[in-house]
């Protein structure tokens, strides 16, 4: 059994442990990546594949699990040999800097790279601030092309957006066209296209992890 | 174009606001359904089914679409000859019994079915609520089955499960047994299967429909 820690914020003092978290992270050479999206969004398939890649370059990697309840996601990954922790929110809708600072500390972890894997949430988790050198948004395609439209500030708050589920495009008649123009509005973040399911639409696995090792590489 | 209302909520007295709606409900005889669900979870074409359905027995209906920004959703039910009403939560996570009375009192509507389509959330709706005589999950067969081991506080508050793209299951994976097995945990609810893009597998709609109907016939 993956340990599971089980932990609620300290309001009001967000920014605070942000920063507190920018200096350890940089002092421990980790880049933290927070990655976000709807629930169902595709995140964990997502991470199980950029970790792979990462490992298969040399660079490792550890998983910090939020979810409201449950220990499903990190039995995944330490199924797989990774190293994850898993954060009960209990409730919550989001993990804030200093929740996610109890984790890395109880990771132990340095010289390499964490994804925090936030609650599935596409609308509170962008109000805070982790400390992370990396925001992420999975957005799935059955999920529909609009959404940058309607969740405007999680879509305008990340570095980079990852298209999951592209194998379903024509299935549920996913308009890239019309997805792109909505993130453009407000946002210049380069967009990735994945698929845990088809190597064909896989391709986007590869640019992202060269994305990811470029910001490590800048620690 | 739609009306659209931005509205902000007034903190900490939802009970007493959610009171006061049931009241004016009852004298109204309008049966409100507050309806919510992930992202995409397909809440809104779910929805237009059902007001045809319902429409196609003489049962009159609304709609109060809840969304952070964008009028897309209530621009479809304009067009379709639905009377719908637009609130914009600018960034707010859910839906609350003060803003939604504010949205009721401008529709002026009585005798009939009153649907909110909550904001796009897992989390936050189940904390507020509005008043209303039934409660509605959608969740998509895309989004994956482990939901209802995830997201407890959602799945323990509703009074229906409504599974939506049910023409994906093969193609995502979805496992019934196993997410029935996770919803029965916490609850009773019933389970409609349904798909907007398939009429084999939209059976559901019509038995949702006499669920709402019977639920109507009681006020």
């Amino acid at each position: 059994m993956p340990e599971v820690v089980i932990m609620k914020e300290i309001k009001g003092r967000n920014e605070e442990y942000a920063e507190a978290n920018r200096k350890k992270l940089a002092k421990d050479h980790v880049l933290m990546v927070n990655v976000m999206g709807a629930p169902g969004a595709g995140k964990t398939s997502f991470l199980m594949a950029l970790c792979k890649e990462l490992k298969a370059r040399g660079i490792r990697s550890a998983i910090i699990e939020g979810d409201l309840y449950s220990s499903i996601d990190t039995d995944d990954f330490v199924k797989e040999g990774f190293y994850s922790l898993q954060i009960n929110t209990v409730g919550e809708c989001h993990i804030d800097a200093n929740v996610v600072r109890q984790g890395y500390d109880k990771l132990g972890f340095s010289d390499g790279v964490v994804f925090v894997e936030n609650v599935g949430n596409l609308i509170c988790p962008a109000e805070f601030d982790l400390g992370e050198g990396l925001r992420i948004i999975t957005a799935s395609t059955p999920e529909g092309d609009d959404k940058p439209y309607k969740y405007v500030p999680m879509y305008s708050y990340v570095d980079a957006v990852v298209l999951t589920k592209c194998d379903l495009k024509d299935a549920v008649g996913f308009d890239t066209e019309y997805f792109t123009k909505g993130l453009r509005a407000v946002n210049d973040a380069p967009v990735f296209e994945t698929s845990a399911r088809s190597v064909e639409s896989a391709s986007g696995i590869g640019a992202i992890a060269d994305l990811v090792e470029g910001e490590y590489k800048k620690i």
